[in-house]
Parts: C-alpha cells; sequence; structure tokens
C-alpha cells in the first residue's frame, strides 16, 4: 500500500475531517452536499465549474440536477470508501460557493 | 382547463407515446433515460445540450451525470405527472444521441 490520500479513511477519520467540512454529510459511504442556486442556469454555471475541477483531478462526483439544486455526491471507487480524494474535492468546490 | 399538452396524460396514453421512444421507461410516474458516453468530458458536453434545449423550453430534465453515464428524468411538476411536454423533449434528447 502506498500510503497516499487513495486509502479509505475510517469512520472516526471522516467524523474528525468532516468537522472542517460542515457542509458535507456522510451519506451511504459517501460525502454529500446539497446546494442552491438562482436559477436552473446558476446551476449549470456551477456543475461545469466543478466538472472543471473533477477532470483536472481525475477525480469525478457524482452530480444530480434539479433546476435550482445541485447534489454532489463523492467517493473514492478504487478505495471503496471516502478518502482524502473526496475531502479535497469537497474543499474545493466549497471554495466555488462558500 | 387549457388542452394543451401540458395536461398530464393517462397511463394507456403514456404507454402508446413510450412505443415511439424505446429508449425511454416510465419509472416512478417520471420519464427515464440513461446514455452511455465514452468519458466524463463526454458525458457533460451532452449535458451542456440538454441543459440549453430545457432552458429554451422552459422544461427542466433532472439531470444525474456519474462519469460516463447520463440520466435523465422527465415530468411536469405543475401537472403532477408526464405530459406532452416530456415526451417532445425525450424526442429533442433522442435526436441528439440517436
Amino acid at each position: 500500500m502506498s500510503g497516499t490520500s487513495v486509502e479509505k479513511m475510517s469512520e472516526s477519520e471522516i467524523k474528525s475531517a468532516l468537522e472542517d467540512l460542515p457542509k458535507w454529510n456522510e451519506v451511504g459511504g459517501e460525502l454529500q452536499r446539497t446546494i442552491q442556486f438562482d436559477d436552473f442556469v446558476a446551476s449549470m454555471v456551477f456543475v461545469n465549474r466543478v466538472a472543471d475541477a473533477a477532470e483536472s483531478d481525475a477525480h469525478h462526483p457524482d452530480i444530480l440536477i434539479r433546476y435550482n439544486k445541485v447534489t454532489l455526491t463523492l467517493s473514492t471507487h478504487d478505495a471503496g470508501g471516502i478518502t482524502g480524494k473526496d475531502f479535497r474535492l469537497a474543499s474545493t468546490i466549497d471554495d466555488m460557493v462558500g
């Protein structure tokens, strides 16, 4: 094993890391946040920013767009759970929207 | 009532209309189709085309992006079910991807 951030985090590590990202929840073994915008167009602007970040990072969230609400769900399939990569992307997303 | 396509369709009307759109299914009272692409970037290109069509039509599907798979879910909230607007958007989407 490599010791890098792609190792699956333990439940206590996740709880601790979530303290720094209070807008995210652990749902079904994944990190999830729903963000509300003014309208569909604003949702799409945000989703394209997330997509660019995801592609740059080679780490892709599930993205659900429901008009003015976007739900992002993050986990690391290769690791079978939540890793440091997910928290890094979650933090990047928080920086986009506050 | 207006007699336009925003009236909720009956189950038999939906079944009949689905014969012309065999790639769509009725799931939980909504029209749904999942389309697979080569990669995440191709998914996003498609999603942006759908978003443009949705915005033009003032009728917005739920859009779920899971890397190279995009699931579209259509219903007409104002009518409380599936309407001709949903089938029209489904047909437009089919024209984009075959």
